[in-house]
Order: C-alpha cells, then sequence, then structure tokens
C-alpha cells in the first residue's frame, strides 16, 4: 500500500503509535521555533525542565509580535529570550530580521524534517514538504528538551490539484476556496496533502501561502511535496545541501479526497468576520474601503510583495486610503530595497511598516470607527485590529493594492493586464541578524526584567472537583475571547496575574471577577471552544484563575491540548442538549474524579438542578495522567523523580 | 540703526505695538502648521470661530504623531483632521508623509514669512529664514482665521559663527554647545540669530538642526539669515519662486551677542535627563548602549540618512544594540530607497520605522529597563522614552551609528575618515500625499467619529459670579496634576468630556465629581499653579467642569495665559495669608464682576466664612476683554461682529 509524503514523514519520526486516524501517536521533532508573544512562556518552561541545552537539530527563537515597544516590558522580554536562547543552544532572530514563518521558511526550512513552533501558522513550513505543527508553549518547550510530541495521527487528505491559476487568481485564492467549501471546522483532525499537476505550478511562498492559512481551517497541518520547485528554491536560498525528494507514492492511499481546479477560481475575498465567510471578488460592489494592509506571514513575500510594486509603480494611492505595507523578512525588505521595488511603494504613498507581524496582530494600524479594512492576513475576527466596529476582509496582495488605488474592493482584473514576477535565482542571503547560541552556555547570564512573572502551575487532581460555572458562552469562542491578544495586553505575554484580569472579558466582562470571588470554578461552551491562535496563555490565564474544566459542545485541537496541558479536564457534552440546561453559576461537581478521569466518559453533577451530564473525555492515558498529576510539567517531573 | 534679520521680519509683520523688548506686540502670521495630537483640537476651535475658510496664504495640517493606532482613537483623530482642511481650505499631509517640521522645511517653508505652529518645535523653519513659532492651539486656529498673534518682543541675539566644523562635528554638536552655555531656561523671552562666516558653511537642513532644538534653550525661536545657499536648496526642491534675501544689516544692534568659533567644536552628548547636561563624547568612556534611534525633526533629513547609510555600509548593527531609524520624510525614505541608502541600513540589521516622530515621543521603542539608549532626537526628560529607569543620551547621527556598530557610546573619530555627502541638486518631488482643500468646502462632510466630541466654550461673564470651592490644592502644581498626559490619555486629545473624568484628580481624586454636583465653582492652590507644558487640556477640563477662577497664590506664566484665553479668571491672593482662611466647599462670590475685571483688584466674598479677600488682577485689556466675552473664541466673534 503506498503512502502518501505525510504517512512516509510521519513514519521516519513515529516513536510510539500506529498510524492509525484517531489513535494517539508520539513523533519525534527535529526543529522549533518560537515567537516572542509565546515564546517568555516556552522558554520560563524549558528552563523549568532542567535542561541545559537543546536536543534538537535546530531551535530559533523569534522576534516579531511585540515590537512597538510602549514601556519596557517588550524589550525586556526580548533581552529575556535573547539571553536565555544563547545560554541553552537556541539561535536567536534579531527584531527587525521579520516575521518567524517567513524567516524560517527561507533560511531554516528543511524537506521532510519535524518542526514544532509555538505559533499557529508553523504550518507555513508545508510549503517546503516540512510536518509543520503549531502548538503550544509547553509543547515545544519539551521537543527542545528532547520530549516526543503527541498528536492523534490526522486523516490525511488528498487535495488534488488541476489546471492552472488564471490571471490575477493567486495562492491566497486557492486556500480562501479550501475555507468557502470546508469552513474554519472543515480541517479539524486532518492534514491536508496537496497533489497534483497544479502543484507543479506553484513557487514555495505560494505553497506556504496555502499551508500557511490551512491553520484557519482548523487543520493539524497541510503540506506539499518537496520536488523539483523546492530544490530549485533552496538553491537560490544558498541551502541545495538540505533538499531532498519527499513525494507521495503513486498509489498512496488517503483518508479523504477532494479536487480543485484551478482553471475555474477567480480572486476571492473572506468578509467580515469570519476567514471562511469567502465570496469572489466580482459579487462586491461598491464596498468603500478606508485601509490596506498588506503583509503577515500570508502573503508578505518577494515575489508577492514586487507584485504589489508593480500595481502601486507610478500610481497614488486613493486619497481616503491608508495603505500599509510590511515585508516579510530583512531578505525581503533588502532586496526590494536594492531593486527599487520598495521605492515604487513609497512613491505611490504607502506607509512602509518594520518586516513583523504588525496589524496582523492587532499591533497598530487599527482602523477608524466602522472602518473598512482589507488586509492580505489569515484572520479577520471581529476585533482583532484593535477596532471592534471595523470590517475586515481578507484577499491576496494583488486586490489589496489594485483596492488601495481604486478606493473601494476592486478586481484586479479591472486594472489591466496580470504581473509576471520570477522567482529570483539567488536572494540576497545575508543572515547577519541571526545570532548563533554560545558553544557551552556557562558564560551567559539571563537577563530577567520585571515584568517576567512565575508562570501558574496546576495541582493534582482531587477526587471531589466542585465549583460554579462561571461563564456560558457560544459557538466558535476564538483565543482571542479566552485571552484577548492587543496592543495593550501583548507585552504582558510573560505576566499571567495580569493577563487573568482580561480573561474571557470580550465575552463576559466579569469573568475574571467572579473566578476569583468564587475561587475558581467551570466554562461552559458551545461549539469548537478555543479556536484560532495557539497561544497557551488562553489555558494559563484559566488556571491562574482556578478554572477545575470546561464543558463543551466540542474544542479546537490546540487549545484542547493546552487546557489538558496545563491540568484543566476539557470535557465534550455526550448529548449537545445538555449544554441548554446549565446556567452561569449553576454549582457543578464533579465526584470520584480520580476515578472517574481514567474513562472516556464523566458524570458533571449540576447541584443547582439536582441534574446529571454525561461527558466525553476521550482522551489519551497521558493525558489522563496530566490531570491526575497536574499538567505535563508536574507529569514529566513525576516520570523522572 | 540697522536692522537684524528678525527685526525686519517682525517689523513687516507688524500689526501692534512697538519693537520694545519685553513690550507686548501682535504679529500678522502668514503660514500655520498643526500636527495630530494637537490638531484635533485646533481645528475644533477654528471651527468654532465660524470662519468659513483659512485666510492664512498656507495652513498645513500634519499626521506624523499617533501613527500606532491601537484602537480606533487616532484613525478617527486623523479622519477628522483631513475633512475639517479639506472643507476649510488647509492642506492635508496624510499619514507616512512624514514628520511636519521636515516636510515643511522641504515643501512649504518660506523666507521672510511668519509661520505659527501648534507644535514646540516650530523654530524648525528659521532654519530657511522663516520666523516660526509654536505655540498653544487656539492661538494657531486664531492665526487661521486671520487673527493676530500676540506676543511680548523677545530680545535678539546674534550669535556669531565663527570658522568652520571640523570633521566629524556636526550642526547637532552646534546646538548641544549652546545648550551646554546657556541651559535649558537660557533662551527664555529671545530669538536667537546665527550670523557670521561660520552660516555659509551649514546647509538649510543643518541649520534647521539648530533652530529645531533651540526649543530646547527655551527661546521663543531661532533664525538663520536667507542667502544664496537658502536660494540652492528651494531650487533643489523646486522652489526657487519662493526665494528672498533676508539678512541682517552690516550695522544691526542687537539686544546681545555671543560667538562660537566651529573650528574648535568637538562631538558632544547630552546625558540623561536634560538636553543641556552635555560633554564632549570623548568623555565618555565605556558607556554601553543597548538601543539606538535614528531620526526626529532634529536630525532626519537626507544627508543626515546618508551619512548614517555609509556609516553601516557592509557592516552589522552590534548584537546587543537594537537600531531604528526614522526618516524624516517621504521624500527622504523615497530617495534613500531609489539611491541604496536604504539598502545599505537594512543590510546592516537596522529596523526602518515610519516616517513620522516615532520613539521621539515615546511612540514605541521604549527601551528595556535600565536600559541605554543613543538618540538622534532633541529631549531626553526622564521618563519620555516610555521607559521611567532608562537613560537617554542625545548624538548627532554620526555618533549614533558608530556607537550602534560598536555597542559603546563611541566617538565617530574612531571610525576612520569623516563622510562627504553632497547636498542634492535636484530633490525627489512628488507631493502625492498632500491633499489639496477642496475649493469651496461646501462639497465637504467632516467626518466625526466617537472620539471627537465638541469642546466646551466658556460664557460671557455674569455679573455675579457665586461658586463653592471645588477643591485646595499646594504649590507648584503642575499641567500633568490638572490634566494628567499619559498614554492611556493621550488618545483622547479631542475627548474633552473623558479628560475631564481625570481632571486635578492626582491632587484630588473627586474633584471631576465635586464639580459636577455643585455646578462648577473655584479652585484655590498655592505657588506657581499651572507650571510645565503649555498643554491647553489644563484650561479646556476645568472650563468643562464649570471652573470660572482660580484663586492661586501665583501662576506659571502660560498656564494663566491659557485660563483667561477660555474664559477663566485668573486671580492672585494680594494677600497669601488668605489662603489659609479658605476651606473647601467654602461659598464664594464675587459681585459687581463686570466692574471689578475692569480694575488690577477684585474682591471676592466668602459667604461661608463672611470675609473678603483682594486678589489682583493684573493682566492686559485685551486679556480682561476675554474675561468679558468668555474666552478668546468669543471675543474674536464679537470683534468680527
Amino acid at each position: 500500500m503506498g503512502l502518501s509524503a505525510a504517512h512516509k514523514i510521519i513514519k521516519k519520526h513515529l516513536l510510539k503509535g500506529k498510524m492509525i486516524a484517531g489513535q494517539e501517536i508520539a513523533i519525534k521533532i527535529d526543529r522549533t521555533l518560537t515567537q516572542d508573544s509565546t515564546g517568555t512562556m516556552a522558554y520560563l518552561q524549558f528552563e523549568a525542565l532542567g535542561i541545559d541545552r537543546v536536543k534538537t537539530k535546530r531551535s530559533v527563537a523569534y522576534i516579531d509580535h511585540n515590537i512597538l515597544q510602549s514601556g519596557p516590558e517588550n524589550a525586556d522580554d526580548h533581552l529575556y529570550i535573547q539571553t536565555v536562547a544563547k545560554k541553552h543552544g537556541i539561535y536567536f532572530s534579531r527584531p527587525g530580521n521579520g516575521i518567524c514563518h517567513q524567516v524560517n521558511l527561507e533560511r531554516f526550512s528543511v524537506p521532510g524534517d519535524t518542526l514544532l513552533g509555538s505559533d499557529s501558522h508553523t504550518p507555513t513550513g508545508g510549503g517546503i514538504g516540512m510536518l509543520a505543527i503549531g502548538a503550544g508553549g509547553l509543547d515545544v518547550a519539551v521537543a527542545m528538551g528532547g520530549g516526543e510530541y503527541y498528536i492523534n495521527m490526522p486523516k490525511i487528505v488528498k487535495v488534488n490539484l488541476t489546471g492552472k491559476l488564471g490571471p490575477w487568481v493567486t495562492a491566497k485564492d486557492i486556500i480562501l476556496e479550501m475555507l468557502r467549501r470546508l469552513t474554519v471546522k472543515g480541517g479539524v483532525g486532518k492534514i491536508f496533502e496537496y497533489t497534483g499537476e497544479g502543484v507543479n505550478t506553484l513557487s514555495v511562498p505560494e505553497r506556504a501561502t496555502i499551508t500557511n492559512m490551512g491553520a484557519e481551517l482548523g487543520a493539524t497541518t497541510s503540506l506539499f511535496p518537496s520536488d523539483d520547485v523546492v530544490c530549485e528554491f533552496l538553491k537560490a536560498q544558498g541551502r541545495e545541501g538540505d533538499f531532498s525528494y519527499i513525494k507521495p507514492d503513486a498509489d498512496a492511499v488517503y483518508d479523504e479526497e477532494m479536487e480543485i481546479n484551478l482553471s475555474e477560481l477567480e480572486p476571492m475575498v473572506a468578509c467580515p468576520h469570519s476567514p471562511d465567510k469567502v465570496v469572489p471578488v466580482s459579487e462586491l460592489k461598491d464596498v468603500k474601503v478606508n485601509q490596506v494592509c498588506i503583509g503577515s506571514c500570508t502573503n508578505s513575500s518577494y515575489v508577492d510583495m514586487m507584485k504589489v510594486a508593480h500595481i502601486l509603480e507610478g500610481k497614488t494611492v486613493n486619497e481616503n486610503v491608508s495603505l500599509t505595507i510590511s515585508p516579510g523578512s530583512k531578505q525581503v525588505l533588502n532586496m526590494i530595497s536594492e531593486n527599487g521595488g520598495l521605492a515604487s511603494m513609497v512613491g505611490a504613498g504607502a506607509r512602509i511598516l518594520e518586516s513583523a507581524c504588525g496589524p496582523c496582530i492587532g499591533m497598530g494600524q487599527s482602523p477608524a470607527t466602522d472602518a473598512v479594512s482589507l488586509r492580505t492576513f489569515n484572520r479577520n475576527f471581529e476585533g482583532r485590529s484593535g477596532t471592534k466596529s471595523a470590517m475586515i476582509y481578507l484577499v491576496s496582495p494583488e486586490i489589496a493594492a489594485a483596492s488601495a488605488l481604486k478606493g473601494y474592493i476592486a478586481d484586479p482584473r479591472e486594472i489591466g493586464d496580470s504581473i509576471e514576477i520570477k522567482m529570483p535565482d539567488k536572494f540576497l542571503i545575508k543572515d547577519n541578524m541571526i545570532v548563533a547560541p554560545s558553544e557551552t552556555g556557562n558564560d551567559i547570564k539571563v537577563v530577567r526584567g520585571p515584568n517576567i512573572k512565575p508562570f501558574p502551575k496546576a495541582k493534582p487532581c482531587e477526587n471531589t472537583v466542585p465549583g460554579v460555572v462561571l461563564t456560558k458562552v457560544g459557538d466558535n469562542i476564538t483565543t482571542d475571547h479566552i485571552m484577548p491578544s492587543n496592543a495593550k495586553l501583548l507585552p504582558y505575554r510573560s505576566n499571567i496575574p495580569h493577563l487573568a484580569e482580561y480573561c474571557l472579558t470580550p465575552c463576559d466582562e466579569y469573568f475574571p471577577k467572579k473566578a476569583k470571588e468564587n475561587g475558581g470554578g467551570f466554562i461552559v461552551a458551545g461549539i469548537n471552544y478555543g479556536q484560532g491562535s495557539s497561544r497557551e496563555h488562553a489555558a494559563l490565564a484559566p488556571l491562574y484563575l482556578g478554572v477545575k474544566a470546561v464543558l463543551a459542545k466540542s474544542f479546537a485541537r490546540i487549545h484542547m491540548a493546552n487546557l489538558i496541558n496545563n491540568g484543566i479536564m476539557a470535557l465534550v457534552f455526550a448529548d449537545e442538549s445538555d449544554y441548554e440546561k446549565i446556567d452561569p453559576l449553576d454549582k457543578l461537581v464533579i465526584e470520584n474524579a480520580l476515578e472517574q478521569i481514567k474513562n472516556d466518559t464523566v458524570v458533571v453533577k449540576n447541584e443547582s438542578k439536582d441534574e446529571e451530564y454525561k461527558m466525553i473525555f476521550n482522551v489519551t492515558q497521558r493525558q489522563r495522567d496530566m490531570i491526575k498529576f497536574g499538567g505535563l510539567l508536574n507529569m514529566m517531573k513525576q516520570n523522572t523523580k
């Protein structure tokens, strides 16, 4: 039986379990990445493991999120990361060097390797044939320490790409089409493996746009083969030595299959407030635009930038539009500042922002009240931009640039013949903003500013787990709801006591207050609880507030793992209608918990209503142990006693 | 008797009074500028004047301060400024177009004209031979409406520049030498007029560096002559038509004279925490640097940037230094992105920030706790960077760039031969980010986001002015006490109702509440009430809360003027011991007020204590009229009836 490319990589890295969809497996992690908003916590956790030097092939710490620095907190965090990295054998990508996924793709990606990153868009690396998975900081810390990464074996979905993209239709439109068809829940428990003749027509950065935004499908990851296109890319990056072919067998067997005919696609737009509210751009008429933001880990490659530069050249950004452009990396910025591309952008009136995540994570450039903002990013959740009433649309760089000139959401087919930008034969290679670790680490003192606070640790499970329902929230609650992430809060990513004051407040203003008054308790939620970013803080803040369990109709994968990693039970309603029966402030109790958590179902009693709810607790033995011992760190310590 | 250049410009614009130092004069204002943090209020006040179109030769609204936009407030303010400008005949410089003073110098400066700007560094324009003065928003609003600008005739100080700057010694070092000699109080009530052979050796942007930072001397303004160097600059900017010679007469008489021999100067550094703590760079040994920031209205011209680019070319920024560069304008950024200068910066690892004020006003890039930051800016007050414990040094771009490479405060003479950058024969001229006003304004609807609130207006004085003592505060109350200004409150500069909730709360938590409950009243204060920043909001918030008069032992000059401008009586105890007799919530009354305000003393009755207090009211006739009519705006309306 032939193997898919995903199966081949997993097989090579399999440490425990069998490659049967839904069953837990443990895999070896070759490489890790962190960014600064999740990184401080990951390195605090790594330090807590007590391991001197990372055991991966290569681990890289990036600074790309918290670069506005309104107060000393961010700079303090960066200094902590820089010194802790240098001490423990981790490469450090300095602020200004670019967005982690873009730089990692350029400089550190290796086809066939596994990459675990503390950022949900880590699957960007799938564009070059890596098995690249986003995870919580704790999982990354464990992987850096040489520990295996546990995951339920995903279903492998073959996405057969036929045909060829038409003029002005882009890789972004392929992933938007995926989102249109499958929705933001359509990828849960799956790896999307792209194959077919259409793959050959896509460059590595284009493939990376698709695998990057596969995160919005809820997928475990997405994967392209490593082929001649990858070989050319690595050669142009001076890294042909890192190349190897990773292709599915001709007779590979997949769990599911689907097909997209690239020739039939149109330029697409994801409308407010979800990446899956996708329509062809031709359906949007007379939508006046106030702001256009180009960049992010989805669309900030050299070719993306050069297309934008060509569209803008000699023109002027519409009087009523503020256009910002954030090139994805120092390599990209350096190349377009040498070849005139940047000059065309500046000449047209674009505002050039640093090579970093920027407005994509609400770091500046919040639109005006009720404004329409077009962005080449991957997420358009309500309020993520920093302006609750803003309407955010997700588009390709081509639609973005055309619309910036026109002042309304424009079909780029209006503005003339499409633009061909060749992939460079040779990228500008200058890694002088990547700092190598110290030889031994003994000479390095880790610098800890006053913003670096100890992180909360779970306690072992008690046999009776009582508590009130602290809040009851609806469907599709994102980690942005659970732990808001904005310019004001991002500086406190290493300060959980401060962050906890904002936990779930977009849904329930008084949640932190109620949690404190009641000494913790339970959260009740609808479907797909915890979708979105991988941030562990969405588990750490509830942990700090004493949350014992979350009862939901269903969970997003990474967030569920994060909860259990931190000793919080993630329980799924066996009968969804039970959700309706529970009211806020009901008194619940899990009796005989130490026995119950050994099973696939846990009974939760509602003492206020005198009812019982059967909850599914379909987790691995290892996860049961984590709940028992009070989280992954406690369990690892238990195991190494 | 010969005239100085300053006297010549003032004489040409004199509307009232005589050019005798210390006496009040009124001058005609040809041009105005605003930036966005003071601009919203200035335009709200302009609207209140009820004048359709500005009466200046040219008024320009710049966006350069609040460009980080963490929330809708800044973008809302920008949209208000853009639309109100278009309606009333004001040119609008879009966000991204650069720092007001740099852009104004390049595109709108005219030798011999007067410029009033709602920013303290407006004297930058003195570098090209304009009489350029910083003022409050209301003064600028009045000037836009065609009103005269009142000022006490300054002393004119001749600064004779002899010799020629040595290698690596710069214009920045000249103004640092001025600060070293004269201190931050040395320029109060003065205009510094630069003359002598040394002037010929300085380009217009170099001169502008000097006049810009003349603000730190406390000077009214600084002035260079308009000579052949200016002519060449304007030609290169395609504006030779704006040129005229403005030179002092050979026998010009000055109030004071001083001399600087440029040949004797060394590279200088202003140490923490004051611009006048100046020492030669050679005296600073082994000062390790964590951050270097290049830019600001003081040092972000084309030549400044190109010198930095040459120093950085082919090198790498020290591992422990974060280097940011903010080019001063779109013109500068465009030119260095065309000629490879920017590529050299990026290649070396500089972080390129938007063309805006940025870190100079604490808008991002706050250093780490206890960090050393070298900046090419004009102010290094404690905490201004956003990090209270940071040590900020002010230096030339040359010292900044050299130190960024070395990792410590470096004498640029260490790094080799000095660099000659020629002024361009032709600047890149592309004004497409400057929006011209509408022809008539009738077609323009001013957009007011929810953050733009009507500002409070005083009412004409009643004949009986009763009220309770709302609070009694001590000595040396600053405008920071009266109207706190911090990252949380800065976005609300156009929202006085919101700001008023914080008025005087650092002294008296319940002041806003008491003021509202009592329908306004009186403030009683000790000596030097209202010292510190010139912010008008420290008068507007009390006005909003119904404050009728402030009774103090003494006032800071600018705040006293701001109170009267806004129709609030500023009364000084004739007998300081009366201060002790008054208690909070005493009922006071000023009877027969309309008659009393004509005199130098006003009697205030304390009905609760059955006492009377003699208060000094020693102001100009114009200020008496302002109290009578209810502030400057109402007085202007009265006068134009």
